[in-house]
This record gives structure tokens, C-alpha cells and sequence, in this order.
């Protein structure tokens, strides 16, 4: 696929419907989070699986990440290959199919994986037997969830055994934690108090485990909007933000934490006008072009408000209270998307732009990697 | 990327999250809709939006359909490439590389697209000028759906005038009149009364073409949910069915048309059971192997609902009345999607099945082919 724009192209002439990245927004988050995250002594593990860009992994590792994680093999492969030496595969991974892809890449950089069930870990033992390789565990804790994860200390410790018996070719590196449903809490104190009872179940997690003589080198979890408060606790040794160099327009929704950097908004959709009629316009860019789990996409056209959504058309139409900005056939409309992880899915290529002009093209390499 | 199956392999085989094409139900379809369009004596232009995929187009045409339609020049130019000879762009097109795109393509094809403003004719025309080429013209009538086209018989007479002004490098075909709103309602009476409606205005645009001394050949529009009555209303003179060879879940919760073939279900997504707590378990897809908008998919798993869905997990709980099938680590689960065309979009294979097992794998073509 051709991509939609050229270097040195001003923004008007990239073709539609496109992502749109903000280098300097880029550049000023990945500094904010990144200082922040080092200033209070913890490790940074990027999260991959919003943007499954390998520019921007490389970006993130030289900004001081010890490396990225993603939640699909297919991502890990992509990413090794574009040059990350350490990949986290934060979930679960089944299959016969996937572990072997799995347990050959741990031949090539340092690959680590989720379990919450003995038969994960047989079966990634098997794939290691057939395949060869060596792979860091995590023991995946449900810190309030209720998605995947072991919710009773026995039961990591239960584990911790089972991984242990398939020593050298498997490693226990310790807890994943990750409160996702926290991040879009909206009051910092809402945050806090979920980040505080997440500490709960993870000390209780690596007491036990501590308890029955196995080590905890490694704490990990955390996302956009709460990494400041596992950075405080005292307990992870190393958080997880992905979001943080796009900007999903729900996480400014959120009341920020007084302590934690402001952050910019980086990803935008950039759309044009095929259809006028009075109080409405209809954009070239529908549900193949935005995600709309967390809502319709925002347009940045003053007087103006998305009204419906389908394949292939996005319908704006004026706000009765406003006097919205004139929009004709052919008009370049920017929104900020609800949801930047499947949104960014959809599309083939970040259109990197800075002073009006593009400049830089980043393929979105991992996108579609299902399995 | 690798495709998830064989040719050969068990579906039990395949890997997740994947698409299945049901061949016995696509052939089955293929067949009813055709026939009874046939029957009727109307062409059918089948709608290659949701499927984009060449193989399921070229079996259209080989069932008899006179070419395809699509809503992007990149599925145009994908189409054309894969040997379909008629294809219809049944959307506005806007932007000066995309039509210039459209106008090489209609050197190697005959390509059709649709109007509803002066300046999309008139960039039209500085393209076919610039390039070479030569495009039919539909001028679309907005018969009920208030997102594009024309409103007035009047405005129509206009464009065509405008149209007729740039012969013979375009040519006026007639009108693009698709109510896409009345689809999924859900009494037939309702969606009769809805075509009737959208008779009534295409009509009324035909005749004041007519009056003005333009001819109108041909009279496009309905789909899987309304083609047998814009099929049975005399007027229209083409039909562009295109969910009825996938077949959204939300199409079986129309009441049907007593006079319609029975359509059944064609496509499912394939996931595997990733993490397991008493009353749930948790699916390797989520809103990047489905699309959200017309709802949750549906598990063919007796008494099992689909209760949330992240980005890469699909968290389905047991029915609080039912007596759930057993489901463990590892476990296949089918599901149907509610809306099949951005569903397909996060795709790039179509694993087909007859009896158990895989007997093709079909590329996606048009996967993200978003401008």
C-alpha cells in the first residue's frame, strides 16, 4: 500500500482518511513520562501494543526503556525484528502454533510471557522442549480486573512450583499487576485508591511467594493514567505506559494528577469533506478509520460535533448553541479518537508531522498481528 | 503475514482469533439472492465493501452479478487488478490524487462513481482532462438515509446539466438511491414502507431528469435486508446486495420477508479460550478481531453471553439461568459478529470450511484500503 503522504508535504495535501502524529507532542510526552518514571527510580517497559510501531519502540528504548512490551507474538516477532532486545508478551498466549513462533524467538532476544493456569505453563514447556529457547515468566495477578490473573497468594505460589519444575528453560521473573481498569478512573483520588488496593493483592502475591522461598526480582503493571501512583508505591519495580505517546482524547477526560506531567495530545485522525448540506457535513473516514468503543471521535472544528458514525462516512453537524467554523467540500477536518489502540489497528502508516509539514512516514508494522 | 490455516487442517487447527467462511452457507446465499434477482429481472451489482475480497468477487460475477461496488478507489483498483471488469465507486470521491487514481483506473475498466455536489464533478473533470479516462456518472438521491446525496429534483437536474457539460469524457448513468437506514429494521412492513419512500423520491428525480431531456438508465441502490422490494418496485433497475455472502448477526434479528429466500449464516470468528475463572472464561480477540458498533458478538456456546471486551479480550460469563457447556484452557469458541464489514477490515484472511475443515484460505485484498 501506498502511504498517504509524502516528506515535505504540508498537511493539506495528505491524502484522507489518515493518522496524524505530532512529533513535537510526541517528543514532549516520551521526555515528561520517561524523566518521571526514571526520576523515581523504576524501570520503564513501554507498552507496544497502542502504537505497534517499531520507530517508535526504538524511540522509547532511547529514551531510556529497558524495553517494550505487546500482547501478541506476532507483535514480539515484529519488534525483535526491528531491533528491541527485550520483549514482554503481557498475556496469556495458547496455541501449539504461537508457543513454538514463542519459544524461537527467545532464541533471539529476551522473551517473557503471562501465565495464569498450570496449562499454560505445560504447554510452554512443551513448545521449549520441541524448540528450544528460554523464557522469563510472570505470574499474572488479577489486581482488580476480574479479567485474566490468579486472585489467591496459594495460587501464585502454585504456579511459582510449576514453572520452577521446567528450570533452566523457564525463568520466574516475578508479578504482572496491571490495573486496567483504573486508568480511566477520573479523579485522582479514584486512581489512587485503585492503585492502593492493587498493592494489596500484589504484596500479598510476592509475600507468598517470598514466604515458600521463591525470589520476586520483578513488579510490573501500570498504564498512562496511573503509572505515577505503582511508581510511588514503593513496590513495582517497573511500570508499563503505552498510551502516553498518542494520547487516547478519553484519558484528557480524566482530572489530572497535580504531581504527574501534563501531557499533549499526539495522535489525531485527519479526514475531508465529500458531502455538504446546511448543519451537516459527512467526512471521508467512517468505522474502517476509528475505533468507537470509547465514544465517536471529537472533531477540532469549532461549532461542530460528530452525529453518526457508519462504514465508511462520519457525519458532523453543527451545534445549535455555536457559530460553527464554514466547512466545504474538499475541507481538511482533524479529530482526536476516543481510543487509540484499535483505531491505530485500523490504519497502515503514521503521518509524522511538525510546523505544518510532514515529516516523516512511520509504518504501523505490527498492525493486524492477531496471533 | 502467515495465513492462520492450511488447506486440510481441522478447524480445531486453526489459528486465533481468525475469520471462518461457512463454504456450504456462502454457496447457498450466492444462489438464493442471485436467483430471486434474477428472477425479477434486475441486475445485481454486488457490494464489495464488506467482503474485499477478490475471490469472493470474482464468484460473484461468475453467479452472475454484472460487476461489484466498493466505497474507496483503493478497493477499486484492487478490484480491477483482480479481474472484475464493472466496478462502481458508490461514494463520493474527493481529493485530487484520488481521482486522478480513479481516472487511470477507467482506462483499464469501466468505473462508475457518485455525485451530489458541482465541485466533486468539477474536480472530476480536471482529472479525466489531466489523466485521460472516462467515468460514468450517478448522481445520488438522498432517499431517506440524510447523510449524502441530493435533496431536491431540482438540484438533480443541475448536476446533471454539469455532468452533461464534461461528455464524453463523463457520462450521466442514472442514480444512486440506496436507503441504508431501512436494512436492519425490523418488521418487513417497515422496511416496505421505507423503500416505498425511497421510491417515491427517486421517482420524482428520475422524472425531472426525464422532463429536462436527460435519460436515466439506470436507477442503483437496496441491499441484503431491502432488495426484494426495490427488486418488486418496478423503478429500480439494479440492486447492490453485499452482507448477504457473510450475513451480520444483527440481519437475524429482522423479522423476515415471507417473500425472501432464507439467508443463513456465513461468517463466524474463531477464538480460544485464553484464561478460565468458575463463570467465566476469557477469548484471545477483542476490538481488534471485532467490530463493537452493533454490539457484542455472540458465542455459539450454549449458555455462555459475551459480558465485556478490551482490546485483545473478549471476557464471556455464564447465563445466570442456563446450564453452561464445559469450557477450559485451550477451548475453540465460534462466535458471530454483529457487523461483518469493519469486522472483516481487521482481517487479512478468510479461512474457508466445508465439513469440518479448511478447503481455501482467501486474502482480504482490500484490508485498510482506506483512500
Amino acid at each position: 500500500m501506498t502511504p498517504p503522504a509524502r516528506i515535505g508535504d504540508p498537511i493539506a495535501q495528505v491524502d484522507t482518511p489518515a493518522l496524524l502524529l505530532d512529533l513535537d507532542a510526541f517528543e514532549a510526552n516520551l521526555q515528561a513520562v520517561h524523566g518521571a518514571v526514571a526520576g523515581a527510580g523504576l524501570a520503564l517497559r513501554a507498552h507496544g501494543k497502542a502504537h505497534k510501531c517499531v520507530e517508535i519502540a526504538r524511540r522509547q528504548v532511547a529514551a531510556g526503556a529497558i524495553g517494550v512490551c505487546c500482547q501478541k507474538v506476532g507483535e514480539a516477532e515484529i519488534f525483535v525484528d526491528g531491533g528491541i532486545r527485550d520483549v514482554l508478551v503481557s498475556n496469556q498466549v495458547i496455541g501449539a502454533t504461537k508457543l513454538a513462533r514463542l519459544a524461537r524467538l527467545s532464541q533471539r532476544a529476551t522473551v517473557g510471557v503471562c501465565v495464569d493456569h498450570p496449562a499454560q505453563i505445560e504447554a510452554l514447556a512443551k513448545a521449549l522442549r520441541e524448540e528450544g529457547g528460554r523464557i522469563e515468566v510472570l505470574i499474572e495477578v488479577d489486581v482488580g480486573s476480574a479479567r485474566c490473573g490468579v486472585v489467591t497468594p496459594a495460587e501464585v505460589v502454585d504456579l511459582a512450583r510449576a514453572i520452577q519444575a521446567h528450570a533452566p528453560m523457564m525463568t520466574l521473573r516475578g508479578l504482572q499487576a496491571y490495573q486496567g481498569s483504573a486508568q480511566h478512573k477520573r479523579t485522582p483520588q479514584a486512581r489512587r485508591e485503585a492503585i492502593a488496593q492493587a498493592c494489596e493483592k500484589a504484596a500479598a502475591a510476592r509475600d507468598a511467594l517470598q514466604a515458600a522461598g521463591f525470589a520476586c526480582p520483578v513488579i510490573t503493571g501500570g498504564g498512562t493514567g496511573t503509572y505515577g501512583h505503582e511508581a510511588a508505591s514503593g513496590l513495582y519495580t517497573e511500570v508499563q505506559p503505552g498510551s502516553y505517546v498518542l494520547m487516547d482524547a478519553d484519558y484528557f477526560a480524566n482530572e489530572p494528577d497535580p504531581q504527574a506531567p501534563v501531557l499533549r495530545p499526539v495522535l489525531e485522525v485527519l479526514c475531508q469533506v465529500i458531502s455538504v448540506r446546511p448543519g451537516q457535513v459527512v467526512l471521508d473516514g467512517g468505522l474502517k478509520a476509528f475505533a468507537v468503543d470509547s465514544g465517536l471521535p471529537v472533531p477540532l472544528a469549532d461549532g461542530w460535533r460528530s452525529a453518526s458514525i457508519s462504514d465508511e462516512h462520519l457525519v458532523l453537524r453543527t451545534k445549535p448553541e455555536a457559530t460553527p467554523r464554514a466547512i466545504g467540500i474538499g475541507d481538511h477536518v482533524r479529530l482526536l479518537t476516543g481510543h487509540c489502540d484499535p483505531t491505530v489497528n485500523l490504519h497502515d502508516w503514521l503521518v509524522v508531522h511538525r510546523g505544518g509539514r510532514v515529516v516523516d512516514v512511520w509504518r504501523v508494522d505490527a498492525r493486524g498481528a492477531l496471533f
